[in-house]
């Protein structure tokens, strides 16, 4: 791993404002997982650590990633890939709009990345061709997400948010706070299922809560949900407790119609959110799921309870939406 | 103080990948204040808070701040003054090239801030002017910089750096590595100056040096140096030691010729931080002093030195710059 160290350590819990919740007499803490001292930060400089571990041990030399132009994910292996010396293939699409002006495409860019770009239809066949192009320089590519159907791969990106999770119990501990709820937007699936996997590791019954961001239909999403968390378990070579599923919470109702598709009300929040709480959220990931958080606890009638919220970074996203014009 | 708390929390150190540095046997460390967890981050987010706390030890209720449009300490100070419900007005000055249209403007745009522009030789009538119209509200108005001149408020600026130095010595007996210099962008001196006074608290003879990245004669700035570590002292009410001065380390030949200026060696390195180590340094700040600082490295021929540069934020510039079409 990068001389740089430590790339992980453990985040700040704060305290919010937060009106909407608080009339209710809820308390709203955010763990700072957006102050990670690497890329930006963001959840997924855990998951990306845990990417390259997983490649450096099965024997692998070069990485293929795949994502939109935007994605935050694709920024941070990019970035560690160029640390290492790790050749890198990114497969983007331009599904969800694509967005190669964004600045996560800008930082990308910077880091020696080949870039294959295809249309949603044919990932597989452009994963197919990443391998040959790598394979034909005498490389051992490794895929992030498992088999060219992008599954295969589900514990080792699990196993960051399972990990962090014990972060949770200490800083309640040292706060003298205990938290009733933990949410997280979800998109790929790999950090809640991770705390999923936490939170059974620990045995403490706590209710942990995925915000969809995007259309993924339910179905679907609880289905890859189940598959993190059992990889997970099979990956450590652990039992998976038989009632996992009743572990995992989903809410897609608050996606506004679909990935990056923002309303009114996201904007709002994401402004409420600097102005009071000078923290930033972007309208894709965190403002949307924040905001939806605040409509689930109305909507369940919550009173009383300590909530804290993931804060899952994509602070590009935010710098891009505040270039945007806003 | 706002809810959100806490705003100011010890930093993390990271070393980092510097071979310049290192073909001296040199190692470079870095004191992360840009991941502070409020606004951006930075040293201003240390320095604003010490700022607000002193409004109100003098009973005032208002605010009155100065800077260019880019400014990283009005953009904390007028999201600090927004959570407390202060009102604020800017006095801004287009010296410097103005830049209204950096991020930074844009954040503070969103704060409820009353911005006066004005010429760089009429910011004293221009202070004058936001008391008035502070005044004329019934509202008791605090100028950061102490009188029209921008004198006489130095010590309260230097607590926040004189405060924060004992995390240096916290870290290097938590991680078993000493410490033979630090190096820190100068641009007001309130930052140098406060490390400076922690320095000489602690009795540790550390040499702190600072790096110029304005054309700010040399005489002026460590005249302002002088005053500031003086004030600090009288703030506190505590004899200033009479060597004082010795402990005052300044280097004025890598400005690139004025605030703002940059060369292609200051953009190479902002290049090479961000590939490298993954950390976001601006070109009129923390990528300009840093450049300073390997030159320095080199120019006295240091070897073996364990080197501490203060990362002192303003994480919006650096986006400015990626967002130019860099």
């Amino acid at each position: 791993m990068p001389m740089i160290s430590p790339l992980v350590v453990p985040t700040p819990v704060q305290r919010i404002e937060c009106a909407e919740a608080e009339r209710r007499g809820n308390a709203v803490y955010l763990k700072r997982d957006d102050l990670l001292p690497f890329s930006f930060g963001g959840n997924k400089v855990r998951i990306a650590c845990e990417f390259v571990k997983d490649l450096r041990d099965r024997g692998c030399d070069a990485l293929v990633m795949y994502g939109d132009r935007r994605s935050n994910l694709c920024r941070v292996l990019a970035n560690l890939c160029s640390i290492e010396g790790i050749p890198c293939v990114m497969v983007a699409t331009d599904a969800d709009g694509g967005s190669g002006d964004s600045l996560n495409a800008r930082i990308v860019d910077r880091f020696g990345v080949e870039v294959l770009e295809c249309a949603s239809d044919s990932i597989a066949a452009t994963v197919d061709r990443a391998f040959r192009l790598l394979s034909g320089r005498g490389l051992t590519p490794y895929y992030i997400y498992g088999d060219r159907t992008g599954t295969g791969n589900e514990g080792t990106a699990a196993r960051a948010y399972a990990s962090a999770y014990p972060e949770i119990g200490e800083w309640e501990r040292s706060s003298g706070t205990s938290i009733d709820l933990v949410v997280t937007p979800y998109g790929t699936g790999c950090t809640q299922g991770g705390l999923v996997a936490g939170s059974l590791l620990a045995h403490d019954g706590r209710e942990i809560v995925g915000i969809s961001i995007s259309s993924r239909p339910e179905g679907r999403a609880l289905s890859v949900l189940r598959s993190t968390v059992r990889g997970y378990f099979e990956k450590e070579g652990l039992a998976c407790p038989a009632d996992y599923a009743d572990h995992i919470h989903l809410e897609t109702k608050y996606t506004c119609g679909g990935y990056g598709v923002v309303d009114e009300r996201v904007v709002e929040l994401v402004e409420t959110m600097l102005r009071e709480n000078s923290v930033p959220m972007d309208p894709t990931y965190t403002g949307k799921a924040f905001r939806g958080m605040l409509d689930l606890i109305e909507e369940r009638g919550m009173t009383g309870k300590n909530i804290l919220f993931l804060h899952t970074g994509g602070l590009p996203l935010f710098f891009d939406y505040l270039t945007a014009g806003n």
